[in-house]
């Protein structure tokens, strides 16, 4: 009603914990019901002032009215002031309006009345599936869940694509990847619920064999956005996500990302961390408990150069390209691709 | 040296809010210099806690040595907390090592050493021009400035670009967009130090003569995309930053950035704020000084459609910029285009 959910529960405190989980939710006030009657309201105010205020706090009483009453909002809040100051005189509370220790609101809609003293911020951003679908591609590393989850937060629902470099990185990332892929399940009722494993080995062979070794990673990215591509129109998907962030890698130039965001022709790729220190991205890896799994050991990837390229020019990177069959090598991962569910 | 930079000065707190300001800074703690020899170090400490530490407050020695001393470092902390103690008896202090009101730092290098109790955090990101430079499309509202520092604290140099819709605007709108520029300059040692000024109201007169009104918001973006490439390569940037987040506004669904997107075909997309909530992203305006600016008032475009498509098509969108020659009317406004420098 109005921007309101209203949930009728015996555990306020369990619905708490699963709403404010929620994508789309603002935020969660676990509330009295009563009747729109002066008497009973200020009587439920009273309960919850009497556990909620502690001695010597502040308080203020916030009302929002909708329908037709015989009172005003300010004389509710008059009405539970001054009752709770005499009626709670022994915890010699004061009144606050600008910067109070607790806020007393009263929420009158027509004939029901809903009071409560404690709100908890939700996640923000929109309910999943209010955006089109997207395609993420998830490392096994810490930064891709969090640009899943944020692109999630902000209502489109994900499928992640693992590129597995094995035998060039092992096992252990793979299984990373997996167990970061399900704990973004844990956000939602129920996707993501599979990941595409896609064996990128040979292709990464290929590259070593016949590209300048320094171009090595931005051509393994630019396949792997090549990949992306075919998995994101397999799954009528409209963009794929990735865990870029400027200047993070070698690779994540901003002249690198011109190089490889070339390759990308038919979908957007949207990097939200693209502004974001280590520090921030670790932050909201930790909240979302992706963190602990990206921080596993596994083995690195050994294709990768010392001495990586990090102003590549575009025509230099194409250039290598073409002693490579690039749309095959990603054709034929893909046609090769293990769909894992759970 | 090592990931320090030391500055000497006479005014440390005008230090300190010069630096917290810098790009590439993680934090700034104002410290005494001293000798190494350990009875000027503890002499030194024992100032500062006397200067810091309040009646009853805990307190941490922490300690970092590089090069030869006739000392450990526990040894450092222990002289200096117990006389710390004894010293200050009448402050009635007590040691904290886990979660301590106070610290003081002793870091130690060769002969030198320095004595902190306060870190200011700073930006982080990287100092700006460790990137290459980007374009960044300012509009003089809210979520584009925002776009743009992000980009310039990873260490990207900007050039703001303003598309000028009047006489579907206002002045204000522009006015709005060169004082959020020059408000962005305060956080560097010159840039941005201009701004393109784009006329592209006979442009928008074109579309909502020649093409469906749904789509007017979509060609002006695509259209927008395309005048910044062109100024992208005269500047001899890498890449176009605009303040878009998903769902953020009707052209920024998941599925018509894909729709818009397309049109950039020589020049990455960056959109650092794609998975942010407007709370999120006011909450920084605010910090960087431009909210109040951008919130001024202006007139918002009105030859924007009532019913915006949402979930456009990429070849309906395509069909009709048949009916415009959009690459001409790109380059048009830009050779008309007015360099502001300030």
């Amino acid at each position: 009603m109005r921007g309101r959910i209203y949930i009728k529960t015996a555990d306020p405190s369990a619905a708490v914990q699963c709403t404010i989980r929620i994508f789309g939710i603002s935020s969660v006030s676990p509330a009295k019901l009563t009747t729109s009657d002066l008497t009973d309201i200020t009587k439920t105010a009273l309960e919850i002032a009497e556990n909620t205020l502690g001695n010597g706090n502040s308080f203020a009483v916030r009302c929002h009215r909708v329908g037709e009453q015989p009172y005003t909002s300010l004389g509710v809040c008059r009405e539970i002031g001054s009752q709770i100051q005499s009626k709670l005189e022994k915890k010699k509370l004061s009144v606050n309006l600008t910067k109070p220790d607790h806020t007393l609101s009263v929420e009158i809609r027509d004939e029901q009345a809903f009071v409560y003293a404690e709100t908890f911020h939700g996640q923000g951003g929109f309910p999943l599936g209010a955006q089109a679908k997207t395609v993420c591609l998830l490392s096994g590393g810490i930064d891709s869940p969090v640009a899943c989850w944020m692109v999630m937060k902000r209502g489109s629902p994900t499928v992640p694509i693992y590129v597995d470099n094995n035998p060039y990185t092992d096992e252990r990332a793979q299984q990373k990847a997996v167990e970061t892929a399900k704990k973004l399940k844990e956000w939602t009722a129920g996707t993501p619920n599979k990941i595409y494993i896609i064996p990128n080995g040979e292709n990464i062979r290929l590259i070593q064999e016949k590209a300048p070794e320094k171009f090595a990673c931005l051509l393994c990215k630019r396949l792997m956005y090549r990949i992306a591509e075919r998995v994101a129109e397999k799954e009528k998907a409209f963009g794929i996500v990735t865990g870029e962030a400027i200047g993070e890698q070698a690779s994540q130039t901003i002249a690198n990302l011109l190089a490889i965001d070339e390759a990308a022709t038919r979908f957007p790729i949207h990097r939200p961390l693209l502004g974001f220190d280590k520090t921030e991205t670790e932050a909201i890896a930790r909240k979302i408990g992706t963190f602990q799994i990206s921080t596993k050991k596994a083995q690195g990837c050994t294709a990768a150069p010392c001495q990586p390229a990090t102003r590549a020019k575009l025509q230099a990177v194409k250039d290598a390209e073409k002693n490579l069959n690039m749309d095959e090598m990603a054709q034929k991962a893909v046609e090769a691709a293990q769909l894992l569910q759970f």
